[in-house]
């Protein structure tokens, strides 16, 4: 296939301090209404925070089998606002910067568009919990990446 | 079988004015981090509107197949908070309330509970909107359901 | 509620030898063509083996938490035949025997019906195995279960 | 982003006449076991079928709002073997060739690969179906499709 498509399969941070990722959306994901299934714009956005970190060489597979043990993302809050429907073969963005970012706990601002319409946006609260499902303080890179995830003025 | 199980599966409105309904975790819901995928709460709060509005007489298929044309609901937004883990195996309990009714619009509050612990919670907006995706008042049959579910004293 | 319903979620199993279970179909289950999709008529029957085994006494987060160490099942091959398709507010009923009894592989025989008619059949070969992936003998009371549920004539 | 990654997104056919096609797991994708839960290795074929399809020009919003009349595409039966287990961050290619084309009904082989792993396989029979539920003859163009699709000695 002659260059490797993995870097188009994470997206990729803008000079604006924004993650921007593409998703199509499939047969999987649509409801009888037509439309693209409420929860699973939340998917959506966990894919695109995922792979924001991805590139910013934080992996969910090496938190979990790390030294600090188990660690795993939890998601605390969601405020959603579902302004249009996605449909079938669609092509989507999904955009995710970082709000605040603590030592235990982060912000994030996600939106998904199709070309220049607002779909859905999320504030996302986050964590991270230890195998005991107690709560940990963000590791050095980690708290680097949501830093770094900040808004910039272009 | 005996007696036929179906009103088991739709849950039961008490005197008090909540919709309960018990719904059980599969493989399905569950992720490997152990607990369930934050995205099947929503999942499982969508199964309990659906199924209280059932035992109030509203149905989606007749809605969507009536002559209203197409009728089905959109969630408009949720605000939600994952308070601690469900498991594999779990009995859960879904509870839904009706928070505000108005002509085309309603906001449910619902809790997922196992035992007495609050795992889940979240405030949705729901309408209805018609096959052109424009926003419809609610018919008379459900505009009455959404009043019968007000949280009563008990 | 009266008595507790858990009982009419996990089914039970008749005289026949065959263990039957409601499932509900909800708008996560279909898809923008109207129908449920593909793929969740094998989560619909993943919980009828899960709801089978449950009522024999044999519980998934008891295998995995057990001394055996981390024993899941895995399927190991599936033939699915989709003959019509369940629509939203359908209520079927998921049928599963135990066709071939193992010490370490079981294959099960599930149908999907809706009233009288057949919406989906399945042969599905499953295995256990142990936190290293490696297959693992079926313990006692999981090899007694699977016997227990060959089709018997009425 | 430079070059737009919708064509990395939807992968390619090769001279051998395989369509390949990468997908990222995520959290969604897994189940407690800690690997891909066994039903989603058919979304994912679902997907390589509907990108294969899209880079020959065939597009399922098209098919449903055509002068057809509402066509979409069914599976008619699969045969699965789940080989090895897939893990969260992997990135798998999908494998797509038509092994049979008629004029109503195509069988495609499909596999899942991890490398040079093979992870799953499947033999999937698919068909068209209008609004009626009623099967349809393939249009022209994806008869064509399926034909082209042929596996090629290299």
């Amino acid at each position: 296939m002659g260059s490797p498509p993995s870097d188009a399969l994470s997206g990729s941070i803008g000079p604006d301090g924004i993650h921007r990722k593409l998703i199509r959306v499939y047969f999987e994901d649509t409801d009888f209404s037509g439309a693209v299934y409420h929860a699973n714009y939340l998917r959506f956005c966990e894919r695109g925070r995922t792979d924001c970190l991805r590139v910013m060489g934080v992996h969910h597979h090496e938190l979990h089998k790390g030294e600090g043990g188990g660690l795993v993302f939890v998601v605390r809050r969601m405020e959603c606002d579902f302004h249009k429907p996605a449909r079938i073969d669609d092509l989507l963005e999904v955009r995710t910067v970082c709000l605040e970012a603590g030592g235990a706990r982060a912000v994030l601002g996600q939106r998904i568009v199709r070309g220049e319409t607002l779909l859905f946006e999320a504030r996302v609260t986050v964590a991270l919990v230890g195998a005991d499902g107690r709560p940990r303080r963000f590791p050095q890179g980690l708290a680097c990446a949501f830093k770094a995830l900040q808004p910039r003025p272009d």
